[in-house]
């Protein structure tokens, strides 16, 4: 949708600070009324954009390797966050800092189906044996994804491809361990 | 020193948004010139009064046990950032995605010590045995700070001590899964 589509590409140009509905509008040709009438605010328009942006770009494939599955789907996440001053999910994120209801909107429709998807790709590797049945998959979520946010909050540089792989193949391991000292 | 005490608790009381330099030199029974004279902006206010918090509440303990002083160290962390809406901790990591001179500043003055401190303890830790001497100190940083920044910046909560614990126990697990593999 052309709204959409204006609101990302401005938002790669000027940062989410220089994006205005009515640079929106103009760029999608359309009034800004018309945009009024179905978002409430920039903010607004930009989620619905990240939303179909983040669900077309970062599945949770199952080839039964978990090891080459996890770092395919962070990388598709860490492609969503680069450049990190140019990045619409990333500009998101921060005004969910700020702002309670794109807070909640990007929990409910991108965040918690993500963590759906992934707990389904957990149990399916618990299934394969690749890790044990007793995971504690609430772990398993912050130690996968975690160096991805603690990197993204501090300007640290986001994780490369052999960086990622290297942190998976670790939580693969714990997760692995613990089972095993459990069980 | 008043100012910094000032505004630590107005941020408390009214979040980063309501801080404002009139209502700290109010509170501090400055003028606003005062303040103006040694920082350019509230944000440089919280921040060294961030940076004097951080520099006393969370320090790295080394008592031989380090699941248990990473533990207590990064629930250190954790009280610094709640509660998540009240928190100046809090309210400088946010303003440090917008304004780069809080983001280089809060790198350089808190996040690059706190990296110093956390790979003295983590030598400490190979020396002592307790993680292999060629466990990557970098993966090792990501994954014990990851869950921290994952859950804030997603609003779904921060670990408690039990939940600290118990991902402290897969990462120390991890590290010595990788070892042991390699060695």
């Amino acid at each position: 949708m052309a709204v959409l589509e204006a609101a990302m590409a401005l938002c790669r140009e000027t940062g989410f600070a220089g994006l205005t509905i009515e640079a929106i509008a103009e760029r999608a040709g359309v009034s800004k009324k018309t945009i009024y009438r179905w978002w409430p605010s920039k903010g607004a328009v930009l989620l619905e954009a990240v939303f179909d942006a983040a669900a077309s770009i970062a599945p949770h494939g199952d080839t039964g390797d978990l090891a080459r599955d996890m770092t395919a789907q962070m990388m598709g996440v860490v492609a969503l966050l680069t450049p990190q001053d140019a990045s619409p999910v990333a500009a998101i994120i921060v005004e969910a800092q700020r702002d309670a209801a794109i807070a909640d909107a990007l929990r409910e429709q991108v965040i918690e189906p993500n963590i759906a998807h992934f707990e389904e790709r957990m149990r399916s590797a618990q299934r394969a044996g690749e890790i044990p049945e007793d995971a504690d998959l609430g772990a398993a979520l912050d130690l996968f994804y975690g160096p991805i946010y603690h990197r993204l909050v501090f300007h640290l540089g986001l994780p490369d491809g052999d960086e990622m792989r290297a942190r998976v193949d670790l939580v693969i391991a714990a997760l692995r361990a613990m089972g095993s000292a459990q069980g």
